[in-house]
């Protein structure tokens, strides 16, 4: 197991932000790269604030309407080529089985060497997403509008092969979600990407601490085969864009292709309106870059695997009992009788036999929102240390201990609130207009040059070329900067009342 | 969507029993064959059972100090090669994954057709079972005895290539969970696969309503590079063997193929002795095959993503109000004021505009154990008509709503009493001994033989020869059968206190 540091994160954010990253994750013990080429090993740490995030944002889904349910992680090439957009969307990234044995060749010393045999006559491609499998299933469970709406959701992993792996932020395998629904009519599936969207918004606000920007991808960034994409854009430290999360309204366009269609109220036959929508391990990425700083993780207090961390302080041996004890009893206080979001608090009592400091440290690292700390004279008084990882590490504050029992919940809300308002502070203090063509190609010139809104109606041919010119792109046509006031475009010079949001992105 | 249907299941299970098993999953609406060889799609109601096992499985895993954590998909074929006879085991259903990206190519009528290329020098496979993957992480994490036992338990997809799918029993690609240990002994290694292999019992039997046998199976049966295999044998009602789960002790065997060591106690480097264990979305094949009748599905009430149905019975317009809403509101202190297993009851009120036969008859064929009617009488006497689905589908209790309210977790557990009640007399009505080869060899002919325990010193060609002939295996040795007194072994004569349990199996 990675040994507890006594150290702060090498580097720092500001001598080399991807770096820190990097070991940030090392650091809290979160993932790991692994001897399959871009493909990572989640460990208990970042496992378990996946299952948190999985839990909370199910629970979302199922209370708005949806169900779970699981499809083949093959998809026949027959199947991805019903949409052409789609196909040549994904094409340079999919991960191509093409047998289905191994022939096992011994070797002269012994060992086996493994050869593919069993050639398919049509080869599979392993899901980089699953509109095409699941619009299958859809055209065999649609028959009539009496069928409709489907709101079905998907908990699976997903392959894309993926040329520059990052942990968590871009690997060829990623564990997700994707919502998959069919509507009667165009308005309605708008709304389901809607209401998704939003849903992502809250959640990645209220569970994650994360503000995002919230709008629609132009037709050059949209998912291939949708005809709107909503998604959500998160601001991280270096200033730079994550997408953290799309909703896509998919028209008719796959229901079209693999006749996903149903006898209308008229009794005529209709193609459905469909829509897909998808969060993935990114979003862990995403949090750790949004909130962690030169001492390791930060974690929101909804998503921390453990909220409380109690490290009993023995010096002594005739007061090691006594103190473990009452870490004991607090622990099963605070899990017995307290809630935070609608769940007990999760709460760990370190009794590991490692010095105090080394202890410490790995909790820094590992993000956990409240570290408490019982000593001797912390058992006399009925006080406890506490220490906040939203605060420096060398502040503590001695209260009573039934004071803190009392307010742990709202400290953790509290936590939640300070991150949150970091992140707004970061994200509003980065955003800025522009409305000359000069100003906007110059701005790109200064270091972490944050994002940039601007009047645009520029083609999809010159959005493309002004992105690769600055290694930019519109990351989304923010829903409430389409001002209603039409100024003039900054590279074409037509009055517009449109407003594109660019910047540089992960 | 399946409609639902007016008539019991066709055929009976005395008439067709593997086609009585297609229709009931057909008639649940549970699951379904797809476009890809051999893979299922899991629908709402079947992933409903599934999140129900998962979550119960998983709390206990916990409880027992495992960690969940998630690994690549794809194995590398030299990791697959380390371990000979596990990578010769599993060398017939392995799909591999050759190429990694893929090219359109345009067709003259304006689609795509897309040709795999991106070769790979190292072709990967989708993990069969993730011991070689796992152990290879478990070699960077294990240095010092200090960080063993390393308990870490994955939820995942898995492939195996199956030549004859049968809907959840036998699918190339299932879900299941799938543990891995390391310890620093022998026999701490032994404990945890005894450990696992308990729960897993205990799992079957208070949660599923299933009575396994629990036994290890023989050296012919063991899982490739295992050191033993500890297994839980379900007999369902063709009489027939389901392996349900399995718990294997793999020595150091993979640990010394992957170099999982550590520098022990005595300061010597040592190889780490290593458990997996797992079960699978077969549990639900399992499940059926065992409870359900020429109705359709019986579910156990633990997992039964609704326990309770409330059906409104409204032949009048004036009186439909009010009983929809008796209806939401027994279903709200259901919910509110009572458990069962420690969980809110499940209840559902089915509104739909639907003829009652055909609710009725939906929700018997979707095995929900408690089915409750209100009509216009029933509110006025403040009763309820309550039907349970172990008892036959025309008897109806009028009880006072109150004292339904009262015993309905109570009435839950009857049920699950009832099953298991069910099939525990099936399985002991279905074992018979056998002490001499001619009464073993004739009792093979008979229609549905159940199993035979026999007393067994054969070595393991004997076994494999004999099994070939009757088409049957040794299922396991069962723990509690391994008797203190010698017996001769039906083929060779030679005296042994073991004993062999054989059957036909799935």
């Amino acid at each position: 197991m990675a040994k507890p540091q006594k150290t702060a994160i090498e580097p720092t954010r500001a001598a080399d932000f991807p770096e820190w990253y990097q070991q940030v994750i090392r650091g809290a013990d979160l993932a790991e790269n692994s001897e399959t080429r871009g493909c990572m090993v989640i460990k208990p740490w970042g496992y378990g604030i996946w299952e948190l995030i999985q839990q909370q944002l199910d629970a979302r889904f199922k209370a708005t309407g949806h169900q779970n349910a699981y499809f083949p992680m093959l998809i026949p090439l027959s199947h991805l080529e019903k949409e052409a957009g789609h196909a040549e969307g994904f094409a340079t990234e999919c991960a191509v089985v093409t047998h289905h044995r191994l022939e096992a060749e011994k070797q002269d010393d012994g060992s086996v060497k493994m050869i593919p045999t069993g050639k398919l006559t049509e080869p599979y491609v392993i899901r980089p997403t699953s509109e095409t499998i699941i619009g299958s299933a859809f055209s065999r469970w649609v028959e009539s509008y009496r069928d409709l709406p489907l709101l079905i959701n998907q908990w699976a992993n997903v392959m894309r092969w993926e040329m520059r792996p990052r942990l968590f932020l871009r690997t060829a395998e990623f564990l997700w979600q994707e919502g998959h629904t069919a509507h009667e009519t165009q308005e309605e599936a708008k709304q389901e990407a809607s209401t998704i969207h939003e849903l992502y918004e809250e959640f990645l606000r209220d569970h994650l601490a994360i503000p995002v920007i919230a709008g629609e991808k132009t037709e050059a960034e949209r998912f291939p085969g949708a005809d709107a994409t909503l998604t959500v854009e998160a601001m991280v430290q270096d200033k730079k864009a994550i997408q953290a999360g799309t909703s896509h309204y998919l028209g008719t366009n796959f229901s079209e292709a693999q006749d996903i269609s149903f006898t209308g109220r008229d009794g005529n036959k209709q193609f459905a309106h469909t829509t897909s929508w998808g969060v993935s391990t990114r979003l862990i990425g995403t949090l750790i870059m949004a909130h962690s700083d030169d001492d390791g993780l930060i974690l929101p207090p909804r998503v921390a695997p453990y909220q409380i961390i109690i490290v009993p302080v023995t010096p002594k041996e005739d007061s090691r009992d006594a103190i473990i004890d009452a870490c004991q009893a607090l622990a099963a206080v605070l899990r017995r009788d307290l809630s935070y979001d609608g769940t007990p608090l999760r709460v760990h009592v370190d009794t590991r036999d490692t010095g105090g400091g080394a202890k410490k440290w790995e909790w820094v690292k590992k993000g956990a929102p409240i570290r408490i700390e019982i000593g001797p004279r912390d058992l006399e008084s009925s006080k406890v240390c506490l220490q906040r990882r939203d605060e420096g590490p060398m502040e503590k504050h001695f209260i009573p201990k039934e004071d803190f029992i009392r307010n742990a919940a709202e400290t953790l809300q509290e936590i939640h609130n300070n991150l949150l308002a970091r992140a707004t502070e970061l994200r509003d203090g980065n955003i800025n207009g522009s409305e000359s063509l000069e100003h906007f190609e110059s701005h790109w010139e200064n270091e972490d040059p944050g994002w940039l809104l601007t009047p645009w109606a520029g083609s999809r041919e010159e959005e493309e070329e002004l992105s690769k010119k600055h290694k930019i792109t519109v990351r989304c046509m923010p829903l409430d900067k389409q001002s209603e006031e039409a100024l003039p475009c900054i590279l074409t010079g037509n009055l517009t009342t449109k407003r594109a949001l660019w910047g540089r992105s992960y």
